[in-house]
């Protein structure tokens, strides 16, 4: 194995709760901390294990919120606690990833950062590190660099970055200038930039100078960077707390890639790494089945902390944490998701609307539920 | 209202489990003891106040197992607990209904006793009574009677029966020979059946002297018939548990249709009258969701205790008896049914199939589910 990178920090938001895997994520218990793929870990643990080569235990931070802290700390026993930054309450990705460039910048200037969801899945490791070290280069060149990955087929479901002239760096053999950001398109779209090797998934990986990314909010976003910025200087003296009350409630929410990469790239200042392992946001049950079958949807997949499931010529994703025994017979194409106060039953073709019904049981006010 | 036919007792045998409507009927809470319609009366209670007007509260004998004794006794308050005959263990439907024809006879000779299933869906009450006062009347003549359902589909789950010659019978106007059982059939034969009108559906309700059925019990099942007459002898004196310990376990397991009803209708013993009321023997859950459903299939159908279903575009019968919500989304033609201890899903098309999974469970041992 190759040594840590040198003065690079990983930051791990971990904050989304992943309501399209309701009622398996919930407020109380998000995506991340699940061990979605059976693996035995959470999502949160493996992304920490995958990064842990790249830095060292002492040099990964993580930005939560307050009501998911303990059970972070818990699922991470080697962390720092100087580096899990509790939010006070969710602002969206500038904000968490901007406090972590604040407050890493202020302890090493100069320090180069790289944010790494908490909740998705990666396979080929070293293929992953080697990617994120030409990232790493790049960023020591002046560039925000994000990893894109090469598609696997013509998704609607992501983002894409158009990729444009390559870029001539030393230990960044494969990295290009960003041309342009791309929204999720249709179907005929996608298909065309599928065909179109130049299209990469944008999977929000950012690796950055903290004060390259820190200008780059400061000009698009000079409100948001004086209030990170007033919180990460009394972050480690006595008044933080007095000053995260009073300020963290003004920042503004809005994505990092609307405050930071998009405008970055239209300055000829994002780099993107085509990152050629295997990726997966887990979305929702429909691209998780696919994910824990390998992409074979054949008899029933069970997962969960309940595998007592009897199959009887059903195909079907039972996940599972009661202690009942499950029957499924005959069905085809079905997500049952079985948790003690909730149940949901669905088709793969049909995952993506669970987040409405989210949305409609918090509108009639279930939230214990939720 | 008419008044109770003279020397007339109804007798309920309520013995079968239900295993095609697993979970929710178990051996503990079999499907009789259910209120399956959402009607707010269990199968049972609705075969009683069915049979009420035909016989007044202290005519209708149950014959039930021991371990539902005292469920039955609850569902039906005004039962009179002599008339409520329990089996040591469950030894199929001559030894039911024949400990009832013994005991009744021995109490009232020359008593007619009719039998009616327990946990079947009848609508159109008055025609359901005239058509037992007409079974009644034939029974006085000495024969066995039947009535026959009017098929109203080309049902290949029930076995049918051949209407023969006409009988002239003073207040049975509609009487006629048995010429024959019909074993279930291929869906091409039931299809000829339903064209025939001659062909009714066998829903199992026999009417007769108990005399004369016990007589055609000892011309078939002549071991079968002096136990359950040792039996009888001993009900209503002190050596009753003596003499059911000792025969009950003894007596051959053989169903009434051929131990008595085929043989009677081989030597012209045997009436039908056809009935012409709405009958339904709730034998799965898909014939369950057309009950409910009134024949359609159109979004979520509930029942049970728990109400508390959200449908995104569904069509889904869901019965549940936990507190859980539950979410249908995009889901067509499932069958769902929760209870605390074990869920199913499955379709209306492979609803029969759920008694092999009992099947199953009992030979893994898994009593607890059952």
């Amino acid at each position: 194995m190759s040594e840590p990178i040198d003065d690079f920090y990983a930051v791990i938001p971990a904050g989304g709760i992943g309501s399209r895997l309701w009622p398996l994520s919930r407020a109380e218990s998000p995506k991340f901390l699940h061990d979605l793929t059976g693996a035995g870990a959470s999502l949160l643990r493996m992304t920490w294990d995958r990064l842990l080569p790249l830095t060292g235990t002492d040099r990964i931070a993580v930005v939560t919120g307050r009501a998911h802290g303990p059970k972070v700390e818990e699922d991470l026993p080697d962390v720092d606690l100087n580096n899990v930054f509790m939010e006070m309450d969710p602002r969206d990705s500038s904000a968490a990833i901007g406090l972590a460039a604040a407050i890493l910048e202020r302890r090493h200037p100069g320090v180069v950062i790289g944010s790494f969801a908490a909740d998705h899945v990666i396979k080929r490791q070293r293929v992953f590190e080697f990617t994120v070290r030409q990232a790493v280069a790049a960023a020591r060149e002046g560039y925000i660099a994000t990893i894109g990955i090469q598609p696997s087929e013509p998704a609607v479901g992501f983002g894409y970055i158009k990729t444009g002239d390559e870029l001539i760096i030393d230990d960044a053999p494969m990295a290009a200038l960003v041309e342009r950001f791309v929204e999720k398109p249709d179907l005929a779209t996608a298909r065309e930039y599928f065909a179109d090797r130049s299209y990469l998934w944008n999977a929000g990986m950012f690796i950055s100078r903290a004060d390259v990314i820190l200008d780059e909010l400061k000009a698009n976003e000079p409100e948001l960077h004086a209030g990170l910025m007033e919180i990460a200087d009394a972050w480690d003296t006595a008044s933080r707390d007095e000053v995260v009350e009073r300020v963290w409630p003004t920042l503004k929410k809005i994505a990092i890639d609307y405050a930071v990469a998009e405008p970055a790239a239209e300055k000829g200042r994002l780099a993107v790494i085509p990152g050629q392992f295997d990726w997966d946001d887990v979305g929702d049950f429909a691209s998780l089945w696919t994910l824990v079958g390998d992409g074979r949807r054949e008899g029933v997949t069970t997962l969960g902390s309940n595998q007592d499931v009897l199959d009887d010529n059903a195909t079907a994703l039972v996940v599972s944490e009661t202690d009942r025994v499950i029957a499924m017979i005959g069905v085809e194409n079905i997500i049952v998701v079985d948790t003690p106060d909730a149940l949901l039953v669905t088709t793969s073709e049909h995952a993506q609307r669970v987040k409405q019904t989210v949305s409609s049981l918090q509108n009639k006010g279930r939230d214990s539920v939720l």
